[in-house]
């Protein structure tokens, strides 16, 4: 199997994860099951739509593969029926979805350089498509998002992508590259999940206006 | 009149009646006029915009048509002056919301079907049509949309689409299809109205994170 | 120095003005230093790059500028190390933000202008280039937006790029125009912040659903 095969193995795997994480976060809010469905197709292909809709890139991954919709729809329903088992799945979904993120990352900083994009759009395309649609979630359950204030998720994929992009300059071949900054990535996020690790915050109560 | 006319008259009546539902939205979070005039264009133009950039349709309606913007924002406005006796028009603005639903899910439809797209896709324009409107006023109220939890909005959407797309492979006349899809919507909408029907709510209270 | 070389200073004085403030409001939700940055960026540059994504205008301007990312982004987290000093700052922030307030403004109804849009869709990307990126930052901290309820914001937009427009009709130069809109515009926003004008607000307590 080559890298690209393995790669659309690992983003199915990873919009599958992020449609049933949104959908716990859907039933935390008591959606219906209309509401669950739409979330998981939301938070798993929001990032991509936005970065395309950015970058103009058309047709969007989802009309060109209508399947998708099907298939993170169909798994936030599934989750569902097993959410009283989700607790024991706690890790698994915690590593799914920080494998989810390098995955996403990696996949928009490629798509970014196939338009000929410069080093920072290919970053900020790569953290875009990796956690966009985790910000279109909780903007939808009303929460202020997750993204600005949880343990390094921003920075994994900023440093995952970082990574891909500089490593373009050496002789590394790429798919040893791909492999190495999502492994990078992937290490330092659940590393910040072990110990807790976060960026420092910025604190601040008087009102401007 | 041809259909096509009826069915523009009927948008017409629908982008009114959305402006002023999302007119007494703003009231309840005591915006000014600007906000109230802002918010009943959005709610009412807001579905059709985003279906359009998903899909790479310009220009988009108001903006080949700019009169929508005087149109939506002038009855958010007239509905600040009428604000006392929306209480007896309860039923009535109810009423044109299903009408709404419906026939912007048609429209929507139609236009995913002129650009060639797949089933699912027209299905998902119709819905993304009729719906985003009202997500996009809920989300400016920094409210849980109504959609992911209200009786069988975005289920009469897919109904509706799902009718009129499958009736496209019988030999029914094309005109006669869209009544009968709008129709059954229509009707499915306001007995959920009348006998509090919705999908079953996905309940969920354990922390992922 | 001509014109569009002062138009240009100024947004990047603009630009930089919002970035901090976002910063500000970032700090008010306990957001890390990634979230600081990136609230910096959006809502420093989102007002445009959602004016051109609803007129199909690529690429948007970070897009091909992607040191305005650096800039806006550097900005917002410069405003950590100087937040102690903010309060004493406050005029001057309130002052510099009504600046880009008038400057996105012209901008955005320069661009629409050059698109060869009607007058109405002309004012309202002038209004979509200065008010939403706020809308933005406001959504991003779960707030209902302070455009919708706030002392003339979106009002001298409007006022601003009116005259812009109307005036292009008299004979008055194109460089005498702009600097006249904008100065109306700037007083009018000052004012309102000196003697606490705002729009009348709509009030409304029932519920329709």
């Amino acid at each position: 199997m080559d890298s690209a095969a393995l790669l659309h193995i690992l983003y199915l795997v990873a919009i599958v994860a992020e449609a049933m994480t949104a959908a716990l976060a859907a039933g935390r809010r008591q959606m219906d099951w209309v509401g669950v469905y739409l979330l998981g197709c939301i938070t798993a292909l929001g990032g991509g739509s936005v970065r395309d809709v950015l970058l103009n890139r058309y047709p969007l991954s989802w009309v060109e593969h209508p399947i998708y919709l099907v298939l993170t729809g169909g798994a936030a329903l599934a989750t569902i029926a097993i959410a009283r088992h989700m607790r024991h799945l706690r890790r698994l979904f915690l590593f799914l979805d920080a494998v989810g993120l390098v995955v996403f990352t990696v996949i928009g900083c490629n798509i970014a350089m196939g338009l000929g994009m410069p080093v920072i759009i290919v970053v900020a395309a790569g953290m875009i498509t990796g956690c966009v649609g985790g910000v279109l979630r909780d903007i939808l359950c009303a929460d202020v998002p997750l993204l600005f204030r949880a343990e390094l998720y921003a920075t994994v994929s900023i440093v995952t992508g970082g990574i891909y992009v500089a490593g373009q300059q050496t002789g590394i071949p790429h798919e040893v590259l791909m492999g190495l900054a999502m492994a990078t990535g992937l290490a330092l996020r659940l590393l910040a999940l072990r110990f807790g690790w976060s960026m420092p915050k910025f604190v601040y109560t008087d009102q401007l206006h």
